[in-house]
């Protein structure tokens, strides 16, 4: 009568998993918490794991044949059946990262049903955030950059776009909402590596997308903070930049009564319901970020590519295991 | 650099508006908590109140040429714009009612994104309720009845479906869902006039939805329950039923630690939202529902047909406004 | 800069701990979503393990010199300072079952600052809830009961009582709250095997706290429903008690936009924070549960006296390390 | 059976009430959705309404005999009893402002059962979020300052307290704290007018004490900021601060995933519940605040004094109908 489930089964050698770029220990306050982006076990030097980041605990990156996983009945999810994901796979393997990593900028920015949302950045993150908008059911989303391969990868979903490069984001919104110059929800998916969102095109400008967001967020609405912010940056220009410190408009966010969620996402919150959200077809994430696969020894030119602005969002697959689309 | 929003004018004449079927007054302790549903000033008698319904407050059914709304600067809806709102009047009726019915179902049984959902009843509420869930981003949504037009219905938008006088929901559910018999989240849209959902077809049995929803509710689901439980039912042939005391297996629920919402939608509290996802495209809930235009002279004719079970939701359009669709 | 926090050593001989009365794998989707009272894996028959409960998993009771606990990394919550804590031992003791279990029931019910609160039952964990309703800032707690020792032991720390042998808890509601009949939060700390309260005293009548408790709750309020229901009790006198099906008068809870949260309290969610608030010395948990520390050997007795409704808390202390008062 | 309440009559003259701080129209979407600091019709430069602020509205402040309340039936919180309300009457006028706006730094930093708390400044705002605080179970509440007298006046009801004259809050907190130096949640009391918290005394440093509670809040920890930060502040003697621009150190908040809440309280989302507390005794705000009732013709005094550090919260008292202590 009162049933198990089907996820209870040990982790055997061949099933498919996802693997959460977090590293966290399934034991500590914060993980019980669900708080695993910031575990407090796994990394000596400060709350938080993840592979291949500097400064988060040591652990190599994923980019290889084989990844070693701390904790791993704590932190696999297991595809319920294998052939029903590899259908599905290119869509996914965006389970460790970057999906979640979007949807969470947008719950903590209250997307819900029939909001307007701003996303800033329309690299795969920002990509990620408005498909997560639509999957929580926004009535419109707006994604803005200057990158005109991304603005068209995001118009191929349904999103309106805005180029940043063409002046102030609030002009834009406007047109795009009939007047309203702001949304109920802004996620900023850029973080302080900006080059000017809005009017201050050119030079890295760290704060520039916050406080952006801040004139384009309507009083009452909430911003979501997925992009990285550092606690230092020692190859900045100014001395405030190595510190961290930006020049933030808060007092603007204040009138508005601005609530700000930050930090990297926990992805064991929201990797099952979007792994099921996937495998019932509610959602294309991969089309929707261009995922394109690549072998290893491709890795090097993808993240050229990458850098260079492409508006693809490469997956490694080491073992030539997935299948062509 | 702050702005006001639109929806801050005054009512005049001429607005199109949508009024929530709540009667509330703006003022009270409940409406100042979003409690629209049990004002306190609007019914002598008790907290509630709402057009054409015995014991809310008896204020006349809407089913008129004109009707008039108390508080109505609190209680109208006003849509921004009359001539978008035209185009899509068939759907923004749904606002007054069901639609938000279905939704509060849904949200108070915890429907988000990759949740997989049994709502009992394919009537129009459940028909509102189911597409709520994919607005939510509900994996798989199933419905249960036993009226097969209504169940067709359910189909044609993306439901899977359950014909209740077949044998059990459970049963069922785990053929729908690869042997899993449970769902993450139950929403009642049939209250106490259910006749035999599941074992018991025939006599109305009106704890039968509720015990069924325990049973097909994973442990630590909740169930919502927007469908109507009556105070006291005069004409019931039980003295249970007479006093509204039903036979419920709340160990049941207990043991899986459930939680149950009860209760009348408060309108207010999702209107604009979901206004706003019509308006938007995001949804196609006349389509859904049915819904059927018909002159008020027609009215008569439209409840006889509904109470036969016909699978439509019937619009009364008294001055003919509504084009074609 | 960043700090790790004192609890994230490893479990080692010659902690203190304090185990939860669930036991919880740590790993299945439950547990991951802090469900810990229905973990998927801890026992074959349904969600959910406890010590010494018949059909929770057969884990031997804790009433002796030792128990063994699984998942212990998991399940263990160290007490940060064995000094400091050995000073509240007896506080601490509760830690492991009624005081989360009251604390749920309030929490679920809603209490908050400025809340009335009525709890039916002046057991021991109806006395831990109207402590937890004190510590989360409720303005008037109303405990109710048939035995004068344990509504003397409710007033001892200021709880006002109803005698529920002595007529309507309404109308002795309606007394205390100078004529309000109703309060903000139901908490049902009697469960199924209660007699008469209310008008019925007398027989064992299941249903009748939960009937009560929808009359004396205000609409728009909340009911924690901690006291433990059945899903059959094989002993019971009727057919309906035997399945487990109670005679529940929903109708009045709907009306009323009632929500019911039930199950076995997730220990893990509160424990942490309420070792803090006992280790703060802002609560005085084992005073007012008249916590009283008798050897093993002494076990027997101690459950004969409380059976007799003694208002008494036992804890046993087989190894005799806890001091005198 | 189901009762109205006591709140539900209409306003006559003579009744004893409480007025928000904030003027709101109870009829616009933000109103309605409890946003009451930001209401969007009072104010035709941008949301929000309050008595006697520049930029709020133009509604006169209320240091006078009288004071005109638009919306009155909206905005005004009724004493259910006029005898019972001016027994506790000092107390009760906390409601109008500072009361719920602690509160609310409290609510939105995270505060509840066992939390660590550490709030910055002792002003009436601080002493009125340690009030909240305690209210809410906190664990430890610790309040810096750097004016002598209000630290005093903190620890007369049971705060700890750092004199951030003294040096790092992070170090003395952890001698407070057993060696953690970093509490649950923050509170900002002190605004854009702050004179080095920290190790910055002297200068005003608008963004120190927002830099220095992400020093000291734990990570996965909330920061309430109820203390004012401008929009822009022409008498500034930077560009930055002119244009309300803040260094702040996001980065380091960003690393540890704080969130931060900021704006005005709404008032009305607290006010009926903590009148509830107050009633029943179970806080004793005025006295935490050290208020003290003064006739109109003192208050230029009394703002002289307040400027001056005083550590005192004047309460105006126009008519001589509060009576002594």
């Amino acid at each position: 009568m009162v049933e198990k489930g089907r996820d209870v089964e040990t982790l055997t050698v061949g099933d498919l998993v996802s693997i959460p770029f977090n590293v966290a220990c399934g034991r500590c306050r914060n993980c019980k918490e669900g708080k695993t982006g910031i575990c407090l076990r796994v990394n000596p030097e400060r709350p938080g794991g993840a592979y291949g980041y500097v400064d988060m605990g040591g652990w190599p990156g994923g980019q290889a044949e084989y990844v070693m996983v701390p904790y791993a009945d704590w932190n696999a999810l297991r595809f319920p059946d294998k052939d029903e994901a590899m259908a599905r796979i290119r869509d996914l393997t965006m389970l460790s990262d970057i999906f979640p990593t979007g949807y969470h900028g947008c719950v903590t920015a209250g997307v819900t049903t029939g909001s307007t949302v701003y996303i800033a950045g329309a690299g795969p993150v920002g990509l990620a955030a408005a498909t997560s908008a639509f999957l929580l059911g926004a009535a419109v989303v707006v994604v803005g950059d200057n990158n005109k391969d991304r603005l068209e990868q995001a118009r191929s979903f349904g999103c309106e776009t805005i180029d940043v490069s063409n002046g102030e984001p609030r002009d834009q919104l406007a047109h795009i909402l009939r007047g309203e110059p702001e949304v109920d929800c802004g996620v900023d998916c850029v973080g302080f590596e900006a080059h000017g969102h809005g009017t201050h095109a050119g030079d890295e400008e760290p704060a520039t997308v916050l406080n952006s967001l801040m004139e384009t967020t309507r009083a009452g609405g909430a911003l979501g903070v997925p992009g990285l912010y550092v606690t230092g940056d020692p190859g900045a220009h100014t001395r405030a930049a190595k510190q961290g410190s930006l020049s933030i408009r808060l007092g603007l966010g204040w009138a508005k009564s601005h609530s700000f969620a930050t930090g990297q996402c926990p992805v064991m919150r929201y990797n099952r319901q979007l792994m099921s959200a996937i495998l019932s077809g509610r959602t294309s994430i991969a089309r929707n970020v261009n995922a394109t696969v690549i072998p290893l020894n491709k890795a090097p030119k993808g993240y050229t590519d990458f850098d260079h602005g492409m508006a693809k969002k490469f997956v490694l697959d080491p073992h030539g295991l997935i299948p062509a689309a």
